[in-house]
């Protein structure tokens, strides 16, 4: 490369040996130079150096982030089933006692019933043509060899499946988006591989004239980043949990009338549509983003697991049920960062390490989020918000 | 409180040691309990409980977040000058390397141009009356008292500045959102303290009939959550990234053009108008959630961070134009989680640790996202991103 | 009704001969009364009252809006073949010109290709159930039973065809989206009646517990207004118009290069896209609005059509590519005001009247959509736009 | 130009007698003889040619629109007071007599108060710099430039006056968002020019360097197409109807309770935010083109004017209120088409042709779509709406 990058030293890396405790060690070291101190708290882990290989490279240490344990919280899911003690990575004081607090109220008030309704994970090709006619006659060459492009896209995983595919056209261009369910794993690479190999049989087998180029992310994944498609189609898991709640037991815990949940739900709803906004609950990022952290979730995915529908109604006997539609959560119990140490330790806590229990931890994620909806929510209306935040939290 | 939670055990708490190391050992026991195993990796810390109080409840120990080092990465902000390297603590295998790519060509092509162009936070409260007239006139009353509003508001927070209040109007209510600069901290506490004192003050002396209620937030804040409006006015720093590579440099380090980056990019574009996507770039927030892990920053604020405006061109010379723009990017070197163990040494390894440092840490976090952006990217045209991913990423 | 009716005397109406010339005479003379001077030009038309049936309630005589005439416009379809002569209905001064203009520089590139895509009429019912797993379970119900829903729905009408219903889950509710084909009518009412039909058997037919009510809309659908769900997924016809044109053409006719008209295109492309606008073009819906009013079509559908995705492209040899993809065009050649006389005339002057027809007139739209938006996006940059509205419009 | 226009006859244009009567035959029998029978509809008008300079070109007769008589609406504005007939220019059976229904029940229930709370036209120019920092020093010299930008703008214009400017800021460039208000026009021609002068005038003394371009739009104006950003800052008039009904008068009058129709709106809403909808009401956009058409509108902008906002409470009295807000109502009661024959005589129904009538207009159009919501909104529920449909509409 050029000479810009020879005025500043290289991280140290080595092509055989790029993770061991060695070279750790080494790349600490030329971070202490500069810092001219040593990293006391980085290189403080129990994992081993070796064992990083395939989450991180230039691994240096660990970021510790701090786990409260919040629960008993009660879910009444289809794979989750019972109380769970849920460990919650964040930094934000309050946060942990505000899950806890709306977590009692649900586990009183009966559990929270949760259900997956929909899962798939999305690779977006798109095919480049002459015109849009051609673009059209692919849409239906797709249509009536969608079997032949799912053998194909499925040679390479044991677990992917390709479920359908979606096709979006825009001027001469034919966008697909690839839906397949991905097993325990979140499977962004898994459908990228199997895609791949898809539409490289898509372009070598095609018929038909006019066919200029494919690229394999058209951009209607959307991959790391939240669309109004993936709340309408889902990507990961689409996760609706539900509680209804007496009103007596919501003004003797938090401080609110059913009635009152109801009513101001109403207009900030209005103020989300006005906003344009991707959610209009109040922060289930929160619990998504700090489950995701202890458990070896990818973090990055917080920006499509961030959107959420909330619906309340109050029935005729005065009760409230408040739900929360969670439409892209993407989650794993393989694969990624689900089995290195503490990751696994937390997954474990809840009872969802490893095969099978993908969507159990999705469960228990949809009843933590409905638990801080309802505490955040009624602490809005009740005056508590600053106050709790005033004596729990930093930042005074 | 019922029945219900008395069936399950609470974790252990104590009101006037909640934070000690004991009681921590205490959670950790009632966890290894159920799980019949002791917790050997949540349980290896380097930070002393004690200090985890304001940032969290019911600790038990941390989760170890592996931290790669990418770089060097030559920034040419206002703030933030020189080369850097950029602490990235994730689990996804192959995104330290694909950020450290990046890194080296926007390194040899002369550096990332950052600019931090806006900078608000906000909180949101609607005040509510018996029709919309009322609460027109309030909206002139705001303005008309303006200054009073704002020294009430900054009667709360030495750092805190009230700069404007935004209006919206629907129906009978009137939304208001409260600009103010935070200094180093992020500030969603600080202006949550400021706004509640201003609208105690408003409630108290609006003189005018028909005010019924008013509430802290109408969702247009909009806390944990994208939205359009912090796309136009902004929620934390607005941050733009820039750089100019040529032809000849991308060719060799990326195997793309510079032409044919820029057409594709026309490609994804309508994918990402026709999907919604509040994001036309490739993965901004795969290094704003681990740079945000790394640092102690709030990771649930990826969901505001992750929106972003892509824009490129071609010069005449046939020189690659990128540019990022991050509407939302909210940052702290102040406050939260900056303070603990290995945040704060990630945040020394950037010089970005304290006061007066936030916006250089913006500016690092805006050339990074630039990096990735440039890196995947070219990534995708050139065949590289399956295969990298196989050979550096887990979920084979 | 209460007394405030009784204040103020009533439209005349007549239960048996509402739609006779006598009652619109008299419906005339009760607001000339009120005038106190006769309606000279709302009372002049050469249609029959006693035809208005169907369209109109309370006819009280016309609107005459001015027709221009644009043209010739050379179109390359599948069902419009050859030059059209469009006839545009507006007040808008400047726009029947600058459509003219585009339409020239169309024609002397070789005519648009344009292209029906995607078809189908759209009715939303909503399902409610006790809670989500229910509701999911009914979605399967759907699918396993769509042929037998299909028949009930299509015992309603002759033309209209049941193609597909998608479905879409949000807390304890299932949103269905019927899509139908409806031959040369737009289709609302046939698809309202067909989708009763089938909600009715669904209701009565469901063999699970917990549905606990229906709606014929759940605001899916979404009739008269813009959805991003609509640009996905179309509503009536989504059409696609593309032209090439070489930049020698450009310059002669329009004073603009094709470079310069593709370069700035990048930056209302950010604009738009910041503004969260659903049409990143310049103004499709002068053209849409205006061949709407003359030929008889819903006005008020300029809500779903005004939706439009621009793309532009220079090829190696410097000729510029424009797509004009119109996801939401609701026309209709047979049924609502398509009959009346001025409107028939209309179609008749682009042979679009009737049955079979439905798909040429997408067509001929869609190409002028497209002669719009190059005049408009040339004019812009050449300067010309202000000069021009200034010597052909009012609002001096 | 070239040979392909030769091909196809030009439409009969005349330099220096564009708009007489005697060119406006010629061009029907230009179309006649294509035709191969005469033109008796489109001919048939009481407005003369040379009427129509400034508002259409290449003029060859008139669209018949039927007009349906709705009233009395009793409207509670700060413009409009008392009972008002509206003239409903459209096709669609069945729409004239559900919006009477609406206004019957409004009435009976003491009027619609209406509030027009924002007020302004815009055009949004974009200036293009070498990068971000050069872009964002433009925006401070803006605003401390305004009264001197403000003077330049204004010197276009008698009426229109520059009251803000909004920017915006993406990668290098600076958007900008002139709002003007233009007296009782529209405004879109006189803000463009007023928009044009001011940006001349500051391309030609801006002081600092990096200026490389501007052009007058930048798209987010945004101008024949809805936004969120209108939404948020509204273009042409904001108006609010709001209406209080008693349950007894809704059982009575539209067969459903206040509750229900309560209830059901958050149905709908749910799925209003799923779809991605710009507006939560059913139908709007009706109302808004059949006014549009009968009184001298500019059709297309029900592009913008479809937007809307519902919202809706009961009471503890039980009374049903309904809100209907609509952010971007683009009207006129001076120039466009308003001074011609039959759109004349409309206006003057309402009393709303001239100076100084424009926000009565868009009140009683904001009263007109709460009534066609109410009504539609209750049929929905009622069961009324397909039955409805089918007696009084055609496409049967």
């Amino acid at each position: 490369m050029t000479n810009n990058n020879k005025l500043y030293p290289s991280v140290p890396r080595d092509k055989t040996n790029n993770y061991s405790e060695a070279l750790a060690k080494q790349r600490r070291d030329f971070v202490s130079q500069q810092l001219e101190k040593p990293l006391q708290h980085v290189s403080h882990y129990s994992i081993k150096a070796e064992d990083t290989a395939g989450n991180i490279e230039n691994f240096i240490g660990v970021a510790q982030v701090p786990i409260g344990l919040a629960g008993p919280l009660l879910v009444n899911g289809e794979h989750a089933k019972g109380a769970f003690y849920v460990p919650l990575a964040t930094t934000e004081g309050t946060l942990v006692a505000s899950y806890n607090r709306g977590m009692r109220v649900i586990t009183a008030a009966g559990g929270a019933k949760v259900t997956v309704v929909d899962d798939a994970m999305q690779r977006a090709p798109v095919f480049i043509f002459e015109d849009a006619r051609q673009a059209r006659q692919m849409g239906e060459w797709i249509e009536d060899n969608f079997s032949t492009i799912k053998s194909q896209a499925e040679t390479t995983t044991q677990v992917g499946q390709l479920r359908n595919i979606e096709q979006y056209a825009a001027a001469r261009m034919r966008y697909l988006r690839f839906n397949f369910t991905t097993g325990d794993a979140a499977g962004q690479n898994m459908v990228s591989k199997a895609c791949f190999a898809a539409c490289e049989w898509i372009q070598a087998n095609y018929p038909y004239p006019g066919l200029k180029r494919y690229t394999l992310s058209g951009a209607m994944d959307t991959d790391k980043k939240h669309s109004q498609l993936n709340t309408l189609h889902s990507r990961g898991k689409r996760v609706i949990a539900e509680v209804t709640i007496s009103d007596q037991l919501l003004r003797e815990n938090l401080g609110v009338s059913a009635d009152m949940l109801f009513k101001m739900r109403q207009i900030s709803n209005v103020g989300s549509m006005m906003a344009g906004s991707v959610n209009n609950g109040a922060h289930s990022p929160n619990a998504i983003a700090a489950i995701f952290i202890a458990c070896g979730q990818d973090a990055a995915n917080v920006a499509e697991s961030s959107a959420a529908i909330s619906f309340v109604d109050v029935d005729a006997e005065g009760n409230y049920y408040l739900a929360m539609t969670i439409p892209s959560l993407i989650v794993a119990t393989y694969g990624g960062g689900t089995a290195l140490g503490t990751q696994k330790e937390c997954l474990q806590m809840m009872d969802c390490f490893g095969e099978g229990k993908v969507k159990k931890l999705a469960e228990i994620i949809g009843a933590t989020v409905l638990a801080g909806e309802l505490s955040l929510s009624a602490a809005v209306l009740a005056g508590d918000w600053v106050s709790s935040h005033d004596s729990l939290g930093r930042n005074r």
